[in-house]
C-alpha cells in the first residue's frame, strides 16, 4: 500500500477551520501521509498541523447552495459539480477536540473526508508516523532503556506485590504444581498472603468454563482471596463515551447534567479503582502481607491496581523519572495492549470490541491523587494529558503495539523515537513539573469517599471550557518558584506549538513527494497545533 | 435575665471531647455566658474555646452503665444518680462542625445540654457576645465607616444599576406617580432599561393579592421586564440542609451521592444566581442599558444579583477593601436581615420560617468566580469561610441585627467591634489575601454551564475531609510570593488559634463572676479553637 492511493485530494483552497472558543481560520488545506495542514490566507503566516492518527471520527454534511445539475450520460461524478455547493466535515479527535472544516465543492469535501477516514484507519504499525518522525534534537535509541526490569527486581528484593494472570484451572479444576510452589516460596511458614481478584466471585467462577479460574483454598492454604470487581472492556468504553457526550451537551439543566454524570458511571469506576488500590496498599503496608493481584489476563485492571498501589506507597514512583519507570514497567512491559485498547477514543462509531480506556482511568486516578496531595507528585496535570494524547496518537513509538514481542518484531526501539527522550529534554521537562513538589517519604492514603472524587475537568472539558486562567496560574506559580532567574522561555515553547519553525528533517520518505512543508517538532501529538497559542 | 439563671452546671470534670479526624481531648468543661471551655487534663496546657452562639443543634443521649436506682420518696432528681451513668452530647455547629462531649453523670449531662441550648438561643441582640468582646488590639468605632454610601453614589454618577423592592400595585393595580417619574428620569428619550424581577412571572402576578406586584408596561413604557426566578426562603434553607446531610453521610455509593447532590438542588441555585447576575451585567455592559433588579422585598435575591453583577463588572469590587465595601453597601446597609436569615444553620430542628442561606449562596457564587478566575480576586477562600462563620456566630457586631435602623437602636456601632477592623490589621489581613492576585481591569464572565459549577468542598467538606494539603499548598504559594523576607509568623497565628495566650480584657461584665480564664482574641468565631492547630 502506498499512502498516495489513499489521498484522493491533496490540496484544497479556501477552507474555513472552526474550533470552539477560538477564531476561525481560512486557508489552504493540504493532506499528507500523516498530517492535515492548514496554511492561513492571505499571508500564510500561520500553519496549523493535525496528526491524522488523532482523528477518531469523521462526520460529513454536504449542501448544495446552487442548483442541481444532473450528470450527463456517460459523464463522471466530477460533472455533477455545481458552483455554490459546499460541505462541512466535523473531525472528532481522540483527544476529544472537535474541529470543523468548511470546504467549497461537494466533491472535494467527500474526497477530503474519505482520505482522512482511510489515513486515520491504517492499522499497520510500521506505516504509522513514529516510523517516519525524526526530530532534529533527538537521536534514535535514546530513552528506550529507562529502568531495566532486572534492576527494579533487585531493588524490591522482598517482592511483596505480585501480579499475574488468572490460574488456568478450567472446568476440571486442574492444579498447577509449579504455580503452587512459586506462591508457596514467597511466604514463610505461618505467613499469610492476599490474592486480590479484580473480578467478582461469580465472574471468576464462570471463567472456569473457558479454561480460567481462581486459586482454590485447598491448593493455596496460606493465601486469602478477596474479590473486588472492576469494570473493563466494553462497559468501560461506553462509560467513557457517555461521559464525553454529556460533557459536550450545550446548556443542559443542572439536574440533567448530574443525571448524565451519574449515568455514565465514570466516577464510580474511578472510586472503585482507587479503593482497590488502597486495599492492596493496606494489605502490604498495614498488614505486612504479600499481595498477588490478577483479573483474567493480567494486562488491564490488574495493572491499574498494582500501578496505583505503588504510587500510593512508594515515594520513588512519584518523581517524574520514577513515574516514567512505573509506566514502562507496569503498563508497557507488562503488556497492556495499547494498540487494541487505544485504537479508538470516545467518539468513533466504528468501535471494535477491544477498545477500553483503562489507561485513561489510571491517569484520572493519578489526577485525583495529585489533587488530594498537591505537594507529593513531582509532575503535574500537563504530563497526564500528554500521556493520554500519546497513548492514542503519537509521533513517538513508546505506546505502539500490544506487548514487548510485537515491539521487538516491528523493531520499535530501533526505528522510532521514545517519548521519554523527548519529555526529558531540559526545556521540555519544565512543562511537566509540579512547582509545589517536595519529597514526601510517607504513604499517601487518598480519600475514596464519593464526595471527594471530582470530575477531571482539565481533561474532560479541555477543549470545551478552556481552563486558560487555571493554566496561567500554574505558570505563574512555576515562575515564582524559579524566581527571577527563570529559564523558561515562553516565546520558545509557543513558537514550537504554532508551527512556524519548520526545521524538522524526515529521513525516510514514504510521504507524498509534494513540495509541502515539514511538520514542526514538538511535544506531539501535533494536534496541539490546531489550538495552541491561544490556550 | 441573667446568664447565671441559664447555666445549670458551670463546671464538669473528666469530659471527653471528640472531633472527627482529630485526637480526642479529656479535660474540665466550663460553661460561661458565651463560651464553652475545655481545659485539657492532666497538664491543662490546652484550652479549647467554643462560642456558644455557634451551636446550631444539641443532641443528647444518656446511658446507664451501672444499675438503675429508683428515686426515694421525696428525693430529688439528684438522688437517682448512680455511679457509672454517663451521657453523650452531640453539638452540631452553625459552621457545620460536629463535636461530641462524653460527660460522666447523667444529671450533669442533661444540665450541660440544657444550659447550652438556652445560651445558644438567647435572642436579645444586646445580650450577645459582640457587646462584651473587647480585644486589646482594637478600639471601638474603628472600621465602622468603611465607605459611606454618599461617596459611592458620587463615584457611580450614572447610577446605572438600581435595586428596589417590588412596586405596590396591589389587586387594584394602583400606580405610583413618584416611582414612574423616578424611573423616567434615569432614561433619556429613546433609551431603554431592563427590570430584572427575581420571581417567576406567575409569582409576581400572585404578589398583587398581598399588595405587591410588578411594573405594568403602560406605566413604564421604556422598561422591559425579564423574570428570572431565584429560590429563596424555606426551599433554599431545605436545599442547604439536604446538601449538608448528604455531605455527612459516611461511605455512600457514588450513585447515591450524586443522587443526593442533585436532590439537594444547591448547585442549581448557584447556577441560577450566577446566570441572573450575568444577565444583569450583560444588559449593563453589552447593551449599555440601565438595569433595575428586584424581587419582593428587595433584601435577599435582589442583593445576590446586584452584588454578583458588580463583582463581575467592576475590578474595584474585587480587591479586599472593595469587597468589604460591597458587602457593607449591598448586604448590610441594603438591609439583608442577617439576624433572621442566619439565626440557625443547616442542622437545627427548630428552624424558624425566616431562615435562608442567601448569603451563603452569594459566598458560594463568589467562590465559583474565584475558581474560574484565580488571578482576579484579591482575596481567597479563607475570607469567604470567615464571612460565613461571622454571619452565623460572631464576636463582632458587623452582621448583627436586620437593618440599619435596628443597628442604630441597639447602638451596635458604638458598643461592638467591627469585623473589618479586625480583618484589616496587617498581620491578620495576610491570611485572607490571594497570593496570585494581579489587577484585572476587564469584566470577568464566568461559565455558568452546569459542567463548570463545582461543589464548594472547602466549605461543605471543611470538617469532614480536612483539606489540610490544599491549605498547605496555598500557604506555600503565599510564602513563595513573599520571598524569603516573609513576615508571616505562623507560630503567632497558631498560638492565637490554640488559645494559649489569654491576654484579652473584657471591660463590661455581665459574665459569670467565676474565676475563669478569658477567651483568646482571634479572628473569631472562637469555634476555630476546637479544631485549630491541626488543620
Amino acid at each position: 500500500m502506498e499512502f498516495s492511493e489513499l489521498i484522493k485530494t491533496a490540496t484544497v483552497e479556501d477552507v474555513l477551520l472552526s474550533r470552539p472558543g477560538l477564531p476561525a481560520v481560512r486557508g489552504t488545506l493540504c493532506i499528507t501521509s500523516h498530517h492535515l495542514l492548514l496554511s492561513s490566507c492571505p499571508r500564510g503566516d500561520l500553519e496549523l498541523w493535525l496528526l491524522i492518527r488523532n482523528v477518531d471520527a469523521v462526520e460529513k454534511r454536504v449542501q448544495n447552495l446552487g442548483w442541481y445539475q444532473p450528470p450527463r450520460t456517460g459523464g463522471s461524478l466530477r460533472d455533477t459539480r455545481v458552483s455554490g455547493s459546499s460541505g462541512t466535515i466535523t473531525l472528532r479527535c481522540k483527544d476529544l477536540k472537535v474541529l470543523q472544516l468548511e470546504i467549497p465543492g461537494m466533491e472535494e469535501c467527500l474526497n477530503v473526508a474519505s482520505s482522512i477516514e482511510a489515513l486515520s484507519s491504517v492499522d499497520s504499525v510500521m506505516m504509522m508516523y513514529p516510523f517516519f518522525y525524526r526530530p532534529p534534537s533527538l537521536r534514535l535509541q535514546q530513552g528506550w532503556h529507562l529502568c531495566p526490569p532486572e534492576r527494579h527486581f533487585q531493588q524490591v528484593a522482598s517482592q511483596a506485590l505480585l501480579r499475574s494472570s488468572q490460574p488456568l484451572t478450567g472446568p476440571n479444576r486442574r492444579r498447577c504444581r509449579e504455580d503452587e510452589k512459586l506462591l508457596g516460596t514467597i511466604l514463610a511458614e505461618g505467613e499469610r498472603g492476599f490474592v486480590i481478584d479484580t473480578r467478582s466471585a461469580q465472574a471468576a467462577r464462570q471463567a472456569r468454563m473457558s479454561g480460567g479460574g481462581t486459586e482454590p483454598k485447598s491448593s493455596y492454604p496460606q493465601w486469602r482471596r478477596l474479590h473486588r470487581a472492576l469494570e473493563r472492556g466494553r462497559p468501560l468504553q461506553e462509560s467513557f463515551a457517555k461521559l464525553v457526550e454529556a460533557c459536550g451537551e450545550p446548556a443542559p439543566s443542572m439536574e440533567r447534567w448530574l443525571g448524565r454524570l451519574d449515568g455514565s458511571r465514570w466516577l464510580s469506576h474511578v472510586k472503585a479503582a482507587l479503593s482497590t488500590a488502597c486495599l492492596a496498599a493496606q494489605c502490604l503496608d498495614r498488614e505486612g502481607c504479600s499481595v498477588l493481584v490478577h483479573g483474567a489476563e493480567g494486562t488491564d485492571t490488574t495493572l491499574l491496581v498494582t500501578a496505583l498501589a505503588q504510587l500510593i506507597l512508594d515515594p520513588a514512583c512519584r518523581t517524574l523519572e520514577g513515574f516514567q519507570g512505573l509506566l514502562e514497567r507496569e503498563w508497557i512491559e507488562a503488556g497492556h495492549p495499547f494498540q487494541l485498547r487505544c485504537a479508538r477514543s470516545a467518539s468513533s462509531h466504528a468501535r471494535g470490541k477491544q477498545e477500553a480506556p483503562t489507561f485513561l482511568l489510571f491517569l484520572d486516578c493519578v489526577w485525583q491523587l495529585s489533587r488530594q496531595f498537591p505537594f507529593s507528585l513531582e509532575f503535574g496535570e500537563q504530563l497526564l494529558l500528554t500521556l493520554f494524547d500519546n497513548a492514542y496518537a503519537s509521533a513517538y513509538g513508546t505506546f505502539l503495539c500490544n506487548n514487548e514481542r510485537e515491539r521487538s518484531l516491528c523493531k520499535v526501539k530501533e526505528s522510532t523515537h521514545s517519548l521519554w527522550a523527548w519529555l526529558n529534554q531540559p526545556e521540555e521537562k519544565q512543562k511537566y513539573l509540579n512547582p509545589l513538589y517536595s519529597h514526601n517519604p510517607l504513604v499517601i492514603w487518598p480519600s475514596v469517599e464519593p464526595q471527594s472524587i471530582q470530575l477531571w475537568q482539565g481533561f474532560f472539558l479541555r477543549w470545551i471550557r478552556p481552563s486558560q486562567h487555571l493554566d496561567e496560574a500554574w505558570v505563574e506559580i512555576r515562575r515564582l518558584v524559579e524566581g527571577n532567574s527563570s529559564s523558561i522561555k515562553e516565546g520558545n515553547s509557543s513558537s514550537i506549538k504554532e508551527g512556524n519553525s519548520s526545521s524538522t528533517k524526515e529521513s525516510t520518505g514514504k510521504r507524498l513527494s509534494q513540495s509541502l512543508p515539514e511538520p514542526p517538532a514538538g511535544t506531539e501529538n501535533d494536534a496541539e497545533a490546531w489550538t495552541a497559542g491561544t490556550r
